[in-house]
């Protein structure tokens, strides 16, 4: 059995930060499932999927290590080739990775009190952007 | 079919890391599946989960990658905002991830011979953690 | 319902970068499968997956950010007790990770459209790389 959720999130641009753990919990109750997996997926190459604790500081401290390891302003071979500018969008968004996989047990996700599913904007300007939600279970 | 199976680690803090891979493959005996996904997932967001060698100097190499990128003494927001002092193990979690999801062929996972699956403790001090192991399939 | 596709891939060592998208795109053809999840995951402690605008200039930045990371030649533990030369490669490989998770919605892999499903050689040499895809769902 399986459930696709889709949710289009506006964002503001890089280290714009986005809990989506409503959503997937959304997409868990309409599908009345109550055991197996839920796959958060962020659709395009300059955005993540991950898990922290949604709270302003560590969705700031995370952009700060973001901006050590590839800086915004840096020199990107992207952007050579490209004419663009969002060479460490495409570097972070690598790294963090596009997908999450949370087990649903009981009907409930396995998160912690305070983990929360994020999607991560890492473009340098807003999108629209799309989270899939895939529940599959039984 | 979905069977959930869970274990609790005892971890003595930043720089733990734990071979969950037994874990893993007793949940998948106990469940009798031969084929299909088995998901690894950390509860909690200071911790994560990926695959490496377990040897202790791959451990070290990669705690010291971690520490270069978020520092355990460094200045966080979360610090100031919440009077706590694991920033570093939450931009070190959100990077590595909670999950990790290996094919289930034939009764085995997939992995290569020197890759286990590792629980990494990155919280500032030890903690009774939760990992989850998802065996979904037929 | 599983379906299982394996792939073995000829690199050339770190910083080598394969689409394997088209791989896990003929997975879900041979599959029949319609609705669910398709895992691809990479066999080994020193190569990572992950999704990226597969063009040259973001390999090109990811592997400079990834040295600045992980520097190739630095000292790490893993050298010193194994005399091998791949400390770098298992640090960058326990951070990318070895899988992704992609949504299968109406016989299609959810990707964007410069958003590619990549095998990242790490290894300092080359390797035969097996990649496997796991189609799962009905």
């Amino acid at each position: 059995m399986v459930h696709t959720y889709r949710q289009t999130i506006t964002t503001t641009g890089q280290g714009d930060v986005h809990d989506v753990t409503g959503v997937a919990a959304g997409a868990v109750s309409q599908s009345g499932l109550r055991s197996g997996i839920v796959t958060v997926f962020a659709v395009g190459s300059t955005a993540g999927i991950t898990t922290l604790e949604f709270e302003s500081g560590v969705v700031a401290d995370l952009d700060r290590a973001l901006e050590s390891l590839a800086p915004r302003h840096g020199e990107y071979q992207h952007h050579l080739r490209w004419h663009d500018d969002n060479g460490s969008s495409h570097v972070r968004a690598a790294l963090i990775g596009p997908s999450v996989s949370v087990p649903l047990v009981d009907g409930r996700m396995v998160l912690g009190t305070w983990q929360q599913i994020a999607l991560v904007e890492l473009d340098t300007s807003g999108r629209q952007r799309e989270v899939v939600v895939q529940v599959m279970g039984e």
